[in-house]
């Protein structure tokens, strides 16, 4: 039995940094949520088992006490201990409350009216909370929404497609979601928030700090135009395993998933294949076969079934609002009949319906009928010579 | 009913100038095709059905009989003789076999070992015959063949492609099918040439006459060293009906059809229709979406199903001789556990298994035995101060 004071009264002075939550109960779920946040890395399952049975309170009691854990087999609950507990600080929690509260972060855990539904698709490796830094509200505007992503070492091409997409899509309503790092991440962003549209910014480290360094000025205005979020408590540093599980939020939190540029092993993969794996639609920019920042989507297109992205309208497609009809108004088709008899026709010489009929290898009446049709386009002239072409500009 | 010779003895003086055939019956069934070739339009199905019920020669003569064409409905059979005896002319066939004779160019029927099997794909609408100008026996190594085809306004990109596909796949005994055009048919056909391969150009209009007039070196090149086909006879111009039905040929002669290049409307759209009517595979070459050229290709990926095309081992996959492991030995996995083992870890500092586990997030026994299996691969170093990772270069 491991002491630590989940009271009402405790959790409500252990969360007063960030704002009073008056509901007793309300504040003992929301400072163990806090606490757990510290106790496990993204995506433990059996972690979310346990919780998802018994909310956060009973279930972190429960290991505490070193009671069973029936959610879990005997070896998941043993392993479950033997990671989380070592990692039990109440003042790491103190801490990180501080520092949430010092740069504005907001704790939203699924009790609240702004959790995003669409990450309940995890299941059991559903985050257990977010922490939000700018417009909690705006998390409820995601219905319609694309993640933008890719690689870091984004080419010039990369950039301009980026912005482009970013721009027309945010613009249009459509919130774009990313990653916050260099390269399309960061190009997607900023033309969203130029574009004066919703985007949000989901970081692998904590809410508080800004990663990469560099980008500390473009998360700052996302998370004043939009939101910051990010599912590791505050103070958390960017590990790797936390990049590869902040993908799958990305790729969760968004209606449809878009890698713009991406290497042959880019983590914009990774992202895409937690987007297939949620049956999310994914789609891929193309671009020269000899850059290598596009052999990551040329891969995810034919080995992934990722749509070929090619403009906004298709990304509107993938996310199943295909609006307008850009996509098929200009398919021509060929009238093959019309054709032969324009071959056979001058621009120069009149020729009658004999004449005509010979040279296409048709028959004279089929001629005649196409050529009355042609006439009523000005695509023939007729005189009693017979028929010609019209010349172009006369 | 219409006067014509079509004797043996007729055929056999009609044919010298291309070669003297000694069968009777082969020389009446030649100077029957060479006949019809004169009366129809590439593509037509009605002549297509009786030719193939009938053979050459007994067809034509109930056609010049005025007999019943019960293969045909009485519309079908009223139309076919309308476009085809207005062309009836003894001396344009002896005119045409006389420029086919002075520019080397051969007539290939079914009846000839030579025959292309794959365009009796096309049913009624396969070609009556093969004019062929060059090594005939080449049509026989078509077994492994890719049409690369696209824009004529090829970018400096899709030139570069065609070239470096063409020049692989041709140098490694795969024939390489083209139109003849300006651009991207070009690039191909002069890459296979230069890489030692075999390539087939086949063109609108008569296999005697180049097309386009700058390609006339080219086109003598390729029926130097391989072969210059068409199904139209010696002296016939390239009408744009023609360019289709030509493209219908490329696709059937082909076993799969890559678009390198081409705009949104492109008559390469057009080969590719008829490689997947044929359900030929069909594989296009993405480019930047910026880019008007590759317009087409890219909705070749997105409407038809077409393989996005990115290599020559590619092209093989797309052939159905992908030899190569190059597609799936760059796919790497997330080993999710060695990478949080190997987050916890530092270049610069000892930590033994319970600070990597609690910085991990992991149990530590869990921690134990990837530590081990990371020190198998020198992925990880140990001493008595406890485990780092090496440094790179050290």
């Amino acid at each position: 039995m491991i002491a630590l004071d989940l009271s009402a009264d405790a959790a409500r002075r252990a969360l007063a940094p960030t704002g009073d939550v008056h509901d007793p109960h309300a504040a003992r779920e929301r400072y163990a949520t806090a606490i757990w946040c510290h106790l496990i890395e993204p995506g433990d399952s059996a972690a979310g088992r346990i919780i998802g049975a018994r909310g956060p309170v009973a279930s972190l009691e429960a290991v505490l006490a070193g009671d069973e854990l029936p959610e879990l087999s005997a070896r998941e609950a043993a392993d479950g201990r033997k990671r989380w507990l070592p990692r039990l600080s109440a003042q790491a929690v103190a801490d990180s409350l501080a520092a949430a509260a010092a740069r504005g972060v907001t704790l939203v855990t699924r009790a609240d009216a702004e959790w995003p539904v669409q990450l309940d698709d995890l299941g059991a490796h559903a985050p257990l909370c977010l922490w939000v830094r700018g417009d909690v509200s705006a998390l409820r505007r995601l219905e319609a929404s694309v993640a933008i992503v890719g690689a870091r070492a984004a080419s010039h091409y990369g950039d301009h497609v980026t912005r482009e997409l970013a721009a027309e899509l945010a613009g249009s309503g459509i919130a774009v979601v990313s990653g916050g790092a260099y390269g399309i991440d960061g190009a997607a962003h900023r033309a969203a928030l130029r574009a004066g549209g919703l985007t949000v910014a989901l970081l692998a480290g904590g809410a508080d700090r800004a990663y990469p360094a560099g980008h500390t000025q473009l998360i700052d205005d996302v998370a004043r135009h939009g939101v910051v979020v990010s599912e590791v408590a505050c103070g958390s540093a960017p590990t790797k395993w936390r990049f590869l599980q902040r993908n799958r939020l990305i790729a969760a939190l968004s209606t449809a998933t878009v890698v713009v540029e991406a290497g042959w092993r880019s983590g914009s993969l990774n992202t895409a294949g937690h987007a297939a794996a949620l049956s999310r639609p994914l789609g891929a920019v193309p671009g020269q076969i000899t850059s290598a920042t596009s052999a990551g989507t040329h891969r995810l297109i034919r080995e992934y079934g990722a749509q070929c992205i090619t403009s906004a309208d298709d990304v509107r497609e993938l996310l199943g609002i295909g609006g307008t009809d850009a996509a098929t108004a200009g398919r021509g088709t060929y009238t093959g009949d019309a054709t032969r008899v324009k071959d056979a026709m001058s621009t120069r010489v009149w020729r009658d319906t004999g004449e005509i009929a010979r040279r296409s290898g048709m028959a004279a009446d089929a001629v005649e009928s196409i050529l009355g049709l042609l006439r009523l386009d000005d695509a023939v002239q007729s005189s009693v010579d017979g028929w010609r072409l019209p010349r172009i500009g006369g």
